[in-house]
């Protein structure tokens, strides 16, 4: 089991258990606590995303674009241990839970780049849509990708 | 039960079942999908949290200043239904689900004022901080305040 | 020589010299110095913009969608004075400087409205565009407005 | 002449002439036109600002900390030439245009990085302020820094 820091080659890609991007908090996302402000949080899982689903070798845009296939966000929730600081540099860990035809689930851990410490987790539920809005299937290509490298599901079949 | 869009006298504020407030979606707030960015219903639950503690005659600005006291986000939550689109005017619907000593609960709902229509629904806890981050008690005056207004628990008591 | 809080009657319109939006600053607007982060600034002035036009009678989203015309930011530029502040009340207060056929100038005076105290100025140039990003012309229903209201120019012609 | 993408010697400080510092477009920073929403431009540039301040082996952390120093915007101005879509990584490079005992100018040009195209300049202007936010001079030791890489002023002295 790998993290990726970088693109991998189509076979190694079912050896990602996870995918770390790394931010840096701007002054812009603090507030008046002198903390970050607790909604950049899901901006920066946005960043773990698609940095996750970039080193899949899958450039989001072009599943906009080319695909009409939207991930959009069904579901967001952040769970906040300990603050992020101005200048700090966040490592956000990001891992597919889970995937299904016409779902995707990531979860996320974001940690103090210099020291290691867990500073929040969170999970996003997204729905498959096209530009219309409507719901549609994950074109197959993708779910593999997505599929191969999620987190294995309990078995839930009868014994 | 009434909702206050108002201050009320404090005999009333008891009565107060949640509280309306009002935003419009700013075009800094869509995406390139054509829509409301998912996080920013984390800064409009905001939005609502502190107009309704506004409504029952809490500046929150006055918390933070004269009572050291920061409402600190541990836990936000966000179901999306269906999307915000630009210069809709969306109402933020905030109760109090839960007060105890430390920690405070905030239930949320998100509807299209045009059409009533439920967009979003969420919830956050708080922990009661200092400047300094550590957590403490909920100051008397505000305490009772949120627990007259705060959603009913479930008698957990033995029959 | 009035302002405009509400829509006018169509007779009315020339009439309008600037018109005044009022936002309260949020805690998410806010940054690690304690006041209102400066780029929030043009996100106000949007807001200005846009309901100085509406009160001209134009709603923006028809503009966008029926017309196929935006009116694309080109230039902007602020003056910041005086900070604003967490739950402060501002005044947009927006004038049309200038109208032309492809272009849009705005001009905005920031005010906090417990005080009056001016806090910042600015001034945006837009440039109307198709969805392709390419420069159009403002069509006439809309430059017959736009330029009703806008600030005089200085004569320039031959004494 | 050459540009710091790295801390320098302080022997080699006086030879930056420019810094690039490196975004991506976030989907967070979108609109709904399909480009980045024109006020983020201001954030690139607060990314820019840091980052040739780090490379000059100063942390502004520690400036705001340590010697109650804070960099307050008090104007800024930004020419939009080319829309920046999402995704795109984006080079802000900027320089100290002027440096005064209280006062500091930087300038910015903002380049597509796939292919160089220049999206972007700017100029900000700011006032040295401690938290009080009242104007102080800018301390010696950053001063001599500053003044070190400052784009040569015109010669205003008499022939």
């Amino acid at each position: 089991m790998i993290h990726a820091g970088e693109r991998l080659d189509s076979q190694d890609m079912s050896m990602i258990e996870y995918h770390d991007a790394t931010v840096r908090v701007r002054y812009a996302e603090t507030d008046q606590m002198g903390v970050a402000y607790h909604a950049n949080y899901l901006v920066w899982f946005e960043v773990g995303r698609v940095e996750l689903i970039r080193a899949l070798g899958i450039e989001y845009t072009r599943m906009e674009k080319e695909d009409d296939c939207h991930i959009v966000v069904a579901d967001a929730h952040c769970r906040y241990q300990q603050s992020a600081r101005y200048d700090e540099v966040l490592r956000i860990r990001t891992r597919i839970a889970e995937s299904r035809n016409r779902i995707v689930k990531f979860s996320y851990e974001v940690f103090r780049d210099a020291d290691g410490k867990l500073l929040a987790t969170g999970e996003t539920t997204h729905i498959i849509c096209g530009t219309n809005g409507r719901p549609k299937l994950l074109p197959a290509k993708y779910q593999s990708v997505f599929k191969s490298v999620a987190a294995p599901q309990p078995d839930r079949s009868e014994p």
